[in-house]
């Protein structure tokens, strides 16, 4: 029987006493629910939480022959009393529907997001720690289950929200390589749709550069490799003397939300901004005159993260040391501040989902 | 225990007797078998033939999350004593693993993929029906089966090889839109890859020009749109005058086992070939001139399948009518001989599985 009421199964005990919260991997444990609903002959249904496990899917199931999935990241964060919140999840949830729409994927109802994500945070917010750094990362994401290997857009679909406690992503500075030969994403293609394929074509890439000594790939546009655009999971942002400059978002660009709050967080301390395309060239020659002081990524997972350095065309160029009132510690620190309800909330970007 | 021999097995009752050969729906009906093996620690394992049946898998396996997934397409074939027969397998060997390094995934060593896939036919070998038109489909793919959501590449891979019985895939010839807008693959991207993130892509402008009326999108360059490159899972060729043309493979392109046989097969016929950038603007100059008389698709799935009209720029040009001695024709023929065991094959692309 189909519904469209949220079916609730708890698991028999919790698996939380097992997990040491001071030395947790990224994304490798998961909390005790999972939501999930399927769409089938034109309509979503049967929301509902389970204890989390794994799934049954086809061979055929379209999602591992083509590829038809996307998803979104975000996190829960619990603030010192105890309250547990989202950050602009509306955003989140625009995001998946763009993304589905490129994909040849059906809209998600709002009702089914929210509750399910709600429900699902209010149930496992045991998971979620108090204290700065420390998040519950949240990924929702829809599959194309559909059994069946034709090539074309599959009618039946799964979305799933599942949740891994987390701590600070990154750490440290990172030397990043700015690519010179592979692409992430073609003009035309789907490289703004949180879409998986996007990523695994970024992998072999970023090992080659990893052997080479660097973290991360700045991608740059595929036709010349003359433009940066962004790195793996963040969009990038550049000081060039006292204006934060970044490369709008594009068909091949992918429209962060960290990216966004922050431009807006930075007008507001009235910090210059600049959105507009940022050629190699002009890196480079930042860093001779001085003027470039600060490159740096920004994205869910790792919040802001400095880039030290980076190469090109054979030659590498180090930034200054960051200073503790660089753009990057201060919109990090005031991002932070409003995520964990620390601080005003001018935009009104936090939701809250469990009342301290 | 982890073992390097292939343990089979079978299913209790074949499904066979429920299928209805004259009316299969491609690629949603699989055969009573499965070969699958696991990438763990380093090395391949565990070669098995199953009943075909669901996977179990983590809802945070990188599949679903990353798109990392290859796959291949080939074909078996009934001759009228028996005797089942693969058409130039070493080639489809010999791209999955040129998918599997451009993906960050494992190579496949020759023997699992041989073994498994000959003694899948063998035991499925009923499955395959005599005549031409009717076979096998074979779909070797390769997912990245670990659990854990970070996104890199996955250490951990599951290797597997599904059957669905198939008859001729298109019917009739095809009306194409050549793409202006959306594209399929990067310079320095994946587009050479058989990576499932290259085709989901393709579905919502395929949805798009279908609803205009076409069948089919013929991509383009994704810098100018000003050269064809491919169709959703066929190479194109083109006839100038007496000369076969089609573009050269590059990064963008996938090296269709078709494309190459039939260039060898029109040089073997005395048909002069060219291998070299198309502009879509040749192709209206074509038309216009009379010049330009044939064009078509060539791939595993669909053999040749003929283009009767391509939409570019609003407007329509529609091709003549394909006489029995079209190259199209011709060559579709003399492959489905080679295929069938119906005639010589000088360059010994056939590769026998079942003795008859
Ligand atoms: C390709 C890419 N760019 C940028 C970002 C940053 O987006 P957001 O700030 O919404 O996390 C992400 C996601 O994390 C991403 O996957
Ligand atoms: C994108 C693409 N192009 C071309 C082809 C044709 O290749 P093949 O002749 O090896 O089947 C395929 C696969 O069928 C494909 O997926």
């Amino acid at each position: 029987m189909q519904t469209t009421t949220l079916q609730i199964t708890k698991c028999e005990s919790s698996k939380i006493d097992q997990v040491n919260f001071d030395k947790l991997p990224f994304g490798e444990i998961f909390t005790d629910h999972m939501f999930i609903c399927d769409y089938k002959n034109g309509a979503w249904s049967n929301p509902r939480i389970q204890p989390y496990q794994p799934l049954q899917i086809a061979p055929s199931a379209r999602v591992f022959h083509y590829g038809q999935a996307i998803f979104e990241g975000m996190k829960a964060y619990k603030d010192d009393e105890g309250g547990v919140w989202l950050f602009r999840p509306d955003q989140n949830y625009e995001r998946i529907n763009k993304s589905a729409e490129r994909m040849a994927m059906p809209p998600l109802p709002k009702e089914y997001f929210f509750e399910g994500l709600h429900e699902l945070l209010r149930l496992d917010q045991e998971w979620i720690k108090p204290g700065i750094g420390n998040t519950l990362y949240v990924r929702p994401f829809m599959i194309a289950s559909q059994a069946g290997i034709i090539a074309s857009a599959a009618e039946e679909f799964t979305f799933m929200i599942i949740c891994a406690p987390a701590q600070s992503y990154f750490t440290g500075s990172v030397s990043v390589k700015i690519e010179e030969h592979y692409s992430r994403a073609a003009n035309g293609g789907f490289g703004y749709a949180k879409a998986a394929g996007n990523y695994a074509g970024q992998f072999y890439p970023t090992q080659l550069a990893k052997q080479e000594g660097f973290q991360q790939v700045v991608w740059t546009d595929a036709t010349e490799h003359k433009y940066i655009e962004e790195a793996g999971t963040m969009n990038i942002f550049v000081r060039l003397k006292d204006t934060l400059v970044t490369c709008p978002v594009s068909d091949r660009i992918l429209d962060g939300v960290t990216r966004k709050s922050l431009l807006q967080m930075a007008e507001d301390m009235g910090i210059k901004t600049e959105v507009r395309p940022i050629a190699v060239s002009e890196l480079v020659k930042g860093i001779a005159s001085g003027e470039m002081t600060e490159l740096f990524g920004a994205g869910t997972a790792a919040v802001v993260s400095p880039i030290s350095g980076f190469s090109y065309e054979g030659k590498r160029y180090e930034l200054p040391e960051l200073s503790k009132d660089s753009y990057a510690l201060r919109l990090k620190n005031q991002l932070m501040n409003i995520q964990y309800n620390r601080s005003e909330d001018p935009h009104g970007w936090r939701e809250q989902v469990v009342t301290s």
